[in-house]
């Protein structure tokens, strides 16, 4: 194929009347089709409904030290839930804390607690006329929804294959005391697919940061969300290697069980250094009794083990893979050699990251709702959600069927090329 | 009996003897028994134990309106789980959002967020020089280190037996912009077991608050926790009052079913106006992408309807009133006359409120404790653990057993007349 910006004027309005009758086409058919969030689709979902059978009206509910999971108590997480969710981070289970059903709940509460209560005795971060965060971009839209809400300024960091600009990172970190934070997704990163390298998580944990309370917001939220059981990613330990390098408090880890058993009764779970536990749990029992501990034995009783999990991660991914491979597949097929937009081929995660011609993301996702077809928000990947190059488009293969992602990602493509050629037409 | 307060010296010195003797019998019994906190005991957590049939791996877990509750979404809670709840907190289904296990999590977020971001576009408290929060007492020591963490000026109000003292709330209210809020629990109090008065409550509605961001934080938690079937505490629907009054966002009510299912892996909610609902989804939507809605479901498809929450709230009240019935009766046989303390006969809730002879309390639960009974710890009843008569100590009769409760109540009633003879011979 030619690429589209070696056309002529004439080939592209050749290409633009072929593609409208397309659209018309596709626009006649009144699609309704959803590839916008991170959703396990409903065979997911299924294979988690054995818990349900976990406990019945004569089970023990008693932990394994003997305490009754059905009353208040254990604040931090009953034991075993405790080291079952510490192996699946690979940290100790006196570093974790499990929570409740989110995630973002926790991280959510770590800002806030940190906003109005300091970190570990620090002033108050609202108290302070500045605070900032380092977002490595495209990234999570709920993770700058919460640095937004708290008037957070937000500073864009380009987001590499082998992890966030470190060198802008360390700039920023080491020298500006008003930089409390970072948000990363290491693994399978949130939307780009891509894991941080060894390097990259060495070079985090050996920063020198300005300020004492700067922190490292490591969502890990795919730690264990492989796509491939023979290509799967490895990410270094953070906590092990803050240690190393003398910096044992400066990372929280969170990780949650959202799309290994039941978004929204799942079980959560924040890791990090003995020190900013116990800091965290000082304030946490001003905040609740405990967690749903009923919850977390049945998490327990039915995962057993993270050799268990594991294995049960791989029946989620024998169900996303050919999604993600239908939806690749469209790509690679309808817009290879065009020039007209970018993809990277995650080795698991939830999406795709996809890069249009610069300017053209509003006009792709704005064409494909007119078809029906709902994508993430361009421009939600970045802080204030603006993209600067207007070109990242998030693509969530995971909730609509094997069959109505063909559909979907046909018409999606169709969009990419009817938006680039109109550009390249220069009509908008 | 001849009260305390009216013996001779030497009458006192011949009481003390004997009592010092029954002292050491006990001591040497080696007790280990928990009076502390309003934990449901065995026989009660058994009465859920069949919302655990509610489930197995072939349940259709859709709700009535066909959302899969095994997914995301559904930020305000399940529909049926809202009417279910709305009923029994007496509001309509619009004006409640069913959120996690826990309501004590919900009212430290609201403050948090009336903190951090104001209240529907007021000033962040954060950003003021002083707030002030009204504290009925003797009242809840949670609620309390709430305000105390958030570093919120705490006033005691009398707590008397129709309500706290409507004039003095009213004088702080009506005049003091710094006054944000009140703490209630406004039936089977925590922990005086009183309910307030159809007049306290609608002077509460009738409030002309100087702050247009004054809010009654209205913890309903014993709204269904009646002890007895034909006695039963009715409370003023304090949100149709407040309406009445042309106050309809002055509200927040609290409740959840801690103590009707499961501590820890119930529901809670927060029901209020329409606008306050709306003001806090806006903000609660960066918190968290929804609740555990399949225990949402577990509790609809339990309980079905408020009637049979009712129900099912009698046999609670069958396991518990024995309980109250048994530490009353040992205050009255033991106590009865003697002029050293004074207590209320609850009609619901968890606790019996007992007042030492001024002085006497930190006394008597220090007594107690050397015993082998533990109380809670005296202060606890009051705003930075400063109870300035050192008389209040809340009983907590559910978690013993019958027998247990036999065996605490009988040492709970000798320290308090060895500490009221010791005294009133000015020992201490």
């Amino acid at each position: 194929m030619k690429k589209y910006s070696e056309m002529t004027r004439d080939e592209l309005l050749t290409m633009k009347a072929a593609l409208e009758i397309e659209y018309k086409e596709e626009a006649a058919k009144g699609h309704s089709l959803n590839m916008a969030r991170g959703k396990p689709g409903k065979a997911q979902l299924e294979l988690a409904m054995p818990m349900l059978d976990v406990f019945n009206s004569h089970s023990d509910m008693n932990t394994l030290l003997g305490n009754d999971t059905r009353n208040y108590g254990d604040l931090d997480g009953i034991g075993e839930c405790r080291r079952l969710i510490a192996n699946m981070m690979e940290v100790e289970k006196d570093n974790v804390i499990v929570c409740g059903n989110s995630s973002l709940n926790i991280m959510y509460d770590t800002v806030a607690r940190s906003m109005s209560f300091g970190v570990n005795g620090s002033t108050p971060w609202c108290k302070l006329d500045k605070v900032k965060f380092l977002c490595p971009v495209p990234g999570y839209d709920r993770h700058f929804a919460i640095t937004e809400l708290f008037g957070i300024e937000m500073i864009n960091i380009p987001l590499y294959d082998d992890g966030p600009d470190m060198d802008m990172v360390e700039q920023y970190v080491n020298n500006d005391s008003a930089v409390k934070g970072i948000w990363c997704v290491p693994k399978y990163s949130n939307p780009t697919g891509q894991t941080y390298s060894d390097e990259t998580v060495r070079r985090f944990a050996n920063l020198h940061p300005a300020a004492e309370d700067f922190r490292i917001f490591w969502d890990n939220a795919y730690c264990v969300h492989h796509l491939y059981d023979d290509q799967q990613d490895q990410l270094l330990n953070i906590l092990t290697e803050c240690e190393k390098a003398g910096n044992p408090d400066m990372v929280y880890i969170f990780a949650s069980t959202s799309k290994i058993s039941f978004p929204g009764s799942g079980v959560s779970a924040i890791a990090s250094s003995q020190n900013n536990i116990q800091n965290i749990l000082k304030l946490m029992t001003v905040q609740t009794i405990g967690h749903d501990k009923i919850n977390q034995l049945r998490h327990v009783r039915f995962f057993k083990d993270v050799e268990h999990l594991r294995l049960h991660m791989k029946k989620h991914s024998d169900i996303l893979r050919p999604k993600f491979e239908a939806v690749l597949q469209t790509l690679e097929e309808e817009l290879g050699g065009l020039g007209i937009g970018s993809w990277y081929k995650p080795r698991g995660g939830y999406f795709i990251s996809f890069n249009s011609m610069p300017g053209c993301a509003k006009k792709i996702v704005g064409m494909c709702k007119e078809l029906g077809v709902v994508m993430t928000g361009a421009g939600a990947t970045y802080p204030y959600g603006k993209d600067p190059e207007d070109s990242n488009i998030r693509i969530a293969p995971s909730f609509p069927s094997p069959e109505e992602l063909q559909v979907a990602s046909r018409v999606f493509v169709l969009c990419v090329k009817l938006a680039s050629v109109e550009k390249l037409l220069g009509e908008f």
